[in-house]
């Protein structure tokens, strides 16, 4: 997941159309919805479907061999559970991989220490004296050519929120902070994982060299050993060695993994669901995001039977992770039919209790965005307005004018397993994830049995890849 | 630590002794107690000398560059903590060594599990189709030669309980479960580990082959991996090649490492406290038992200024975790001197608060005994006649005549970290620490201030190494 397209959405965010009838749910399927909702909350399909991901495909990053085997598993489990056509689009991104990684406080106090290469660092042996910075303005404070030949530290510890909204602390230490580092002349980069956690199983995730800028060694500590290192250089000059064998080796197509049940009446509108198939590569990928793939995939099925006005569409996208390349392909490939998407919604951040709802349509559709907020409250989850935005994936579409829906998973623990090893299918709750499905399931009839929009208009190109 | 001593030693423990007057522990020793017990509580001393040797020595495995940096750290610290005799007696062991540990899924379901050899394993990597048996009963069901070709795999999951009490079965299957797949013909052996988390670290710990058995590869998974495959398992076939590069490499010798506060009035009349200072190599050994030597070295310290009439003598042990080597040798160098250790009391159960109290005296010296246990009351520590046990390395003296306290530490929580990555100095909580020193403190006072000893007489040497 990421958030930052949070604030680009809400300014993207559209006005109140004028001179349009107002859309509006029929009663029959507020009605319909409510027996959905309980049937959802007593299937454990989306269960079933996380199980099997995450069981029989495991660990799956983008471009590795397990890549593959998650297309196939995607297409046969569409395919299995009934969806009416089920097909891929390729999706070509270079290829990053992890071969090893040590690292080893030196000297007296001589011990091993865990950390994890962020994906995008380039493999390299260095060793060096640590300097400990508590934030990214602590790194961005110390005068060029500071830290040459020395590693920089980043010791920043993310706050566990309901939203997660942290991660743009944690985050943005992982994505920027290696920059920063080079131009200060640092040797490689350490952070303290961006996670709210104690253990020992560190972070892993993208980042993102500044052009121009010769890369250095990367990695993210686990908690435990960043208050370990914290520890042993407030006791004086500590060195340190940092072994990584990773990098870039070519390029390699993947394919969003497709599954539609077609619409009764308006086939060719889109209700667009889903989530990402790839993961990380330390643990299953369960709440990153194979909750999303199950909830969105469940959701599909259960609501087959009922027959749907409008085309219900689940994309399982490819390689979310390094850099939404299944978002801007699928951006790509159907730039010109963000009409035909009536609104969208994804599901990536875990799989706790849904606690919110937004929608872009807030304001230009206040009718029917109530019908569905109304439908959706018996679960818990209550409006708020200006809380939400599209996640990740759909995020590419939306900036083009596509409509979004949110509903907003409870993050507190969700940076705990978040990119590292803990990140397993025993870590998801079943009755919370049934909820989900419930409440995506609620969401996505309703949106596709409306009369009338949610606002989706073709934008002219704006923030681009 | 382990539980095995406990039916010996409660069978060995000592009958009521008659002809003697009753031990007395005189009023003003009592006072001074529960001054002591508000001061240790206060007292930060414990977790500071905890702190110390799992940062500044880190892991320290048995025969490993960091035995000798642990023992160096032990005298340093005795000595700087002002006890009055410092000094170590060598302690002789087969030196086994971890290089590296691979499992992995094999075929459709490719992907790598989460394992460690076992202690004491021999390495080499075996390919074979796993066969799941749900307990070591189910193990030894099986008919001989049935897994010729296979690796077994042991799928018990360990009960939570305050006492630690399933750790004879968690433990039983990682002593005799290696043995028992040998009769059968397997080729490597598997089992869950034996903790109580949730997590992706797995547990190590020794095991032992029997005699004449030619040893194989023997691993224990994480609890999330054994999940895992065991899944994988009841979907079908399920290769899996686990790859061990770990064995014994000649004979090391360290050092038990002792201080002493000399006795004021009976300087040859000892009480000995102590904790082991080797650990197991994936964490910091924080509870198990950095957190036994924090303890019995604050108690020392803080008994010091109070000039025991008997010597307090704190014994640092030397590798507990591979056979018990320090308490062996202990036993071998201090067999004549029993009578002389009046009573003993070791902390090896981790850094949970300290709920109940008991000892070999409590039928011999009951008046003694009840005087402790008020005197311990207020800590929130209850009477347990029959529940304790001389936990480990002193076991073997104990099984000499030595007489023994327990003072048992809240284990609730104990396996969810015994022996895995997980074992460092966060999962603490320094007011139970505190507690844990002032249990100490309290206990070793009166057992120094005793008018009468409490039944240490030498033994014939019965159940030996």
């Amino acid at each position: 997941m990421r958030l930052a397209p949070l604030l680009l959405a809400l300014a993207l965010a559209l006005p109140a159309a004028a001179n349009h009838a107002a859309t509006r749910i029929p009663d029959a399927a507020i009605e319909r919805a409510a027996q959905l909702r309980e049937q959802a909350l007593a299937s454990d399909l989306g269960w079933k479907i996380t199980e099997s991901l995450t069981t029989e495909v495991g660990p799956r990053l983008a471009g590795s061999e397990a890549d593959a085997r998650a297309v196939a598993w995607a297409k046969a489990k569409f395919e299995q559970l009934g969806y009416d056509k089920v097909w891929t689009e390729p999706v070509t991104f270079p290829k990053w991989v992890r071969r090893s990684e040590h690292a080893e406080v030196l000297g007296t106090h001589a011990q091993s220490l865990l950390l994890t290469a962020l994906g995008g660092s380039p493999g390299g042996t260095v060793e060096g004296e640590v300097v400990r910075f508590a934030d990214l303005d602590a790194l961005k404070a110390a005068p060029d050519g500071s830290l040459v030949g020395k590693i920089a530290f980043v010791d920043y510890r993310m706050k566990k929120q309901r939203d997660g909204g942290d991660y743009r602390n944690g985050g943005g230490i992982r994505g920027r902070g290696p920059s920063v580092a080079i131009h200060k002349g640092a040797a490689a980069f350490l952070m303290r994982s961006a996670g709210t956690d104690s253990s020992r199983a560190p972070h892993t995730g993208n980042t993102r060299f500044e052009d121009g800028l010769e890369p250095i060694p990367s990695a993210a500590l686990s908690m435990v050993d960043a208050d370990q290192l914290a520890r042993l250089a407030a006791l004086g000059p500590t060195r340190v060695r940092v072994a990584l064998d990773c990098g870039w080796d070519g390029k390699y197509t993947s394919q969003n993994v497709i599954g539609e049940i077609t619409g009764s009446t308006r086939p060719d509108e889109i209700v667009l669901i889903g989530g990402h198939l790839d993961s990380w590569d330390h643990g299953t990928g369960a709440i990153d995001d194979a909750a999303g793939i199950g909830i969105t995939m469940a959701t599909g099925a259960l609501l087959k039977p009922l027959k749907p006005k409008r085309t219900i569409r689940v994309v399982a996208f490819a390689n979310e992770e390094q850099g939404l390349h299944g978002g801007f392909a699928y951006r790509d490939a159907h730039a010109k039919d963000v009409a035909k998407h009536v609104i969208a919604a994804e599901s990536d951040f875990g799989a706790g209790r849904i606690y919110g709802f937004d929608s872009s349509a807030r304001a230009s559709e206040k009718a029917a965005f109530e019908q569905i907020a109304a439908s959706l409250a018996p679960l818990g989850i209550e409006t708020m307005p200006g809380q939400g935005d599209p996640e990740s994936d759909i995020g590419p579409l939306t900036e083009r004018g596509m409509a979004w829906a949110w509903l907003g998973h409870d993050g507190t623990d969700y940076f705990d397993l978040h990119h590292n090893a803990e990140d397993t299918l025993d870590k998801i709750e079943p009755k919370a994830l049934a909820q989900n499905v419930a409440a995506y399931a609620v969401f996505t009839w309703l949106a596709a049995q409306a009369d009338g929009g949610f606002g989706s208009a073709p934008k002219a190109a704006g923030a681009t890849r």
